[in-house]
């Protein structure tokens, strides 16, 4: 087995798994200006699977997306940025059908094998204009070296890109996968106002690529918060060309490490999310064990990881561990006061529901470090859950008002 | 039927009612310095009444309050801010007791009479020395005209102190009810880091007194929200003396009158902390109906008097109408895009899922005001609920970090 997890670096991470081509330019919709508007496209046509918001209220790209996926391949990913196309009632589906078949038109592909994801304002409508000449632009602009660009494109108040790129062998045939995303705020389980894309030159079934997508969301982007907001547009997709020649599936060779750098990419992703999360300096992991159960202990590191006491006192920065606690004891879990401890890295600040041996010097040292873990043991059971969360600062105020 | 729901104003608000001395002072326990002691005292003794936080985590003086509720009958109330005492462990729970025990033999009562209420900085044990010295100059300092420095020695991060009073005559005698309370950060359902102190000279027999206690709190401070953070500490306690002379009780005459003035102080209270929560500088109404049921217009409405994107919107001053039903769809309350209808006081800003007349600018102008209405129609069934809320600005995370 070779060479997994392994990531590229530099000039090479630019370039797209075989078969992919990508464009990013500025079409005008965001008010600050920049790329604005992206382009993924593959020829072969890809077996494709994606996973969606779990907010009742889903963005008109979202409904047509899940119609679209249902024929299991697709072509093109357009995406916008600085307009969410949500709330926009049936022109905002009018809308997001006219940019697939738009797009279907200049590339020559049937309109249900393109895929459109939108983030930005929810309640206003996209400028079609705006988007119609941005995709002439974008199918002028396509390229194998695109992968930067629509990094750029798809961001919001993001601070910058967040791109993952791995590679391995099997049977010395090179498989590539990349992964792109944006996050920011609106970020909280079951995904965020978070689109995130990955394609790879693999050939793998439709069944096994949708299982492997919704696995590495429950085990990154589900498990990060920022603010506690879940958003409307919330995408994942995954594109599965087959242009490597490789195919790859359940109990095959090289499956083992495609699903390995699936994950690492879904997570790294993840974290570069939270780490730029609006305002944030801090990448904090809340690590429950001692629950009753799973999803007791999943419960307690939410509340710890949403709470906003709890997230401004790390910005300040200090530990205020009492107010862990007390997110902990108005969180939905069963929690005893005298059976919990509570250490800030290797530092015990509470032990059984009492202050521990580490100083308020010793812990603000901790919360001043740019990431940091906070480990919960409950005390009650064998429930484990681990969450990633940021701090909160005045600026993510700022950015949102 | 008389005076009833009347506020005192100036001089006369000062007042307690009748057999009730009262004192603050500074006892070095606040690192910010001020008046951080209060103690409150009664003359005939009081029948006593009170609810507490739903956290599972309960600071030592809640519970020492609630062994000491037994009896129902309490002669004392002593407050400290500053610390909060809890996650104090064993030695909170004996620095309570100590804390009533001295209270008890300065005053000549018997400590069970004596109730305890901290608010401050979870984690700390309290310094009880300078508690001990406190109470011998709250002892000294008792006075019918004590009430204006109670409200304010209970301060934590308020801004001001919040005191309602009202009074009423049933039968040619006059009945007065006093509530004071702090609030400012941790402010969410089922009460908050707050305390709330109601005097009265009715005679009201104890089960009655318990029950109203309970509907006000239900009405008033329950339905508050500054942060989503529920405190370990937060107290309402009723004391009802009877040195009126008038004795009050469901069906009796003049109880209705009580019911009333009872109502009307904590929901002026209430909609003070919220004006005064941490940062805020606006009083919002989150009013939903429409519901499938109570319950679900209950959980809409925290939903979004508890979304920071919300909250952070409206500090811009920016209505921004997508958020609310991002908000709305994410909560667990049925929510169906096509039929939800919002409101910016009396501007329509939705309309069955659609952006409605109002424009950007006008609901601008509508968020720009110190207090504003949003009101929902989910469109489903016949279910209401309303909460309080306010914005959330930088301040908050300064006061917080």
């Amino acid at each position: 087995m070779p060479a997994r997890g392994k990531s590229w670096m530099g000039e090479e991470s630019a370039r797209l798994p075989q078969g992919f081509r990508a464009a990013g330019v500025a079409a005008g919709i965001k008010r600050t200006g920049g790329r604005d508007m992206a382009l993924i496209v593959t020829a072969p046509p890809a077996t494709a699977a994606g996973v969606f918001t779990t907010n009742q209220v889903r963005a008109a790209p979202v409904k047509l997306d899940i119609e679209h996926l249902r024929g299991g391949v697709a072509s093109a990913i357009v995406v916008n940025s600085g307009c969410a196309n949500a709330c926009t009632g049936l022109r905002g589906l009018r809308d997001a059908r006219r940019t697939a078949e738009c797009a279907g038109r200049l590339l020559g592909v049937a309109p249900r094998r393109v895929l459109v994801c939108s983030t930005g304002t929810i309640g206003v409508p996209l400028p079609m204009d705006r988007v119609e000449a941005g995709l002439l632009a974008l199918v002028a602009a396509l390229s194998p070296d695109g992968g930067p660009a629509v990094s750029e494109a798809i961001l919001t108040t993001d601070t910058r890109p967040k791109r993952w790129s791995v590679a391995f062998r099997v049977r010395d045939r090179l498989v590539r996968l990349t992964g792109f995303c944006k996050g920011a705020g609106m970020i909280e389980p079951n995904m965020a106002t978070m689109l995130a894309f990955f394609l790879t030159d693999a050939d793998v079934p439709r069944p096994a690529l949708q299982r492997l997508l919704k696995a590495a969301a429950d085990r990154s982007f589900n498990r990060i918060t920022v603010d506690g907001d879940r958003s409307t547009n919330d995408t994942a997709l995954v594109l599965a060309n087959g242009a490597s020649g490789v195919m790859l599936a359940p109990g095959r060779p090289g499956w083992a490490a495609f699903e390995a750098a699936f994950f690492e990419t879904a997570c790294e992703l993840a974290r570069m999310i939270v780490r730029d999360g609006e305002g944030a300096t801090k990448l904090i992991t809340i690590r429950v064990r001692g629950a009753r159960s799973d999803r007791e202990a999943d419960l307690a590191a939410r509340s710890v990881a949403n709470s906003l006491l709890v997230k401004t006192a790390w910005a300040g920065p200090n530990a205020n561990w009492g107010r862990v606690v007390d997110a902990l004891g108005y969180s939905s879990a069963r929690v005893v006061e005298e059976r919990v401890s509570i250490w800030f890295d290797d530092l015990r600040a509470v032990v059984r529901g009492a202050p521990g041996p580490a100083t308020r010097e010793a812990l603000q040292r901790v919360v001043g470090r740019p990431e940091f873990t906070v480990d919960i043991d409950l005390g009650l059971g064998r429930g484990r859950a681990e969450v990633l969360t940021c701090n909160c600062t005045e600026e993510y105020v700022r950015i949102n008002m």
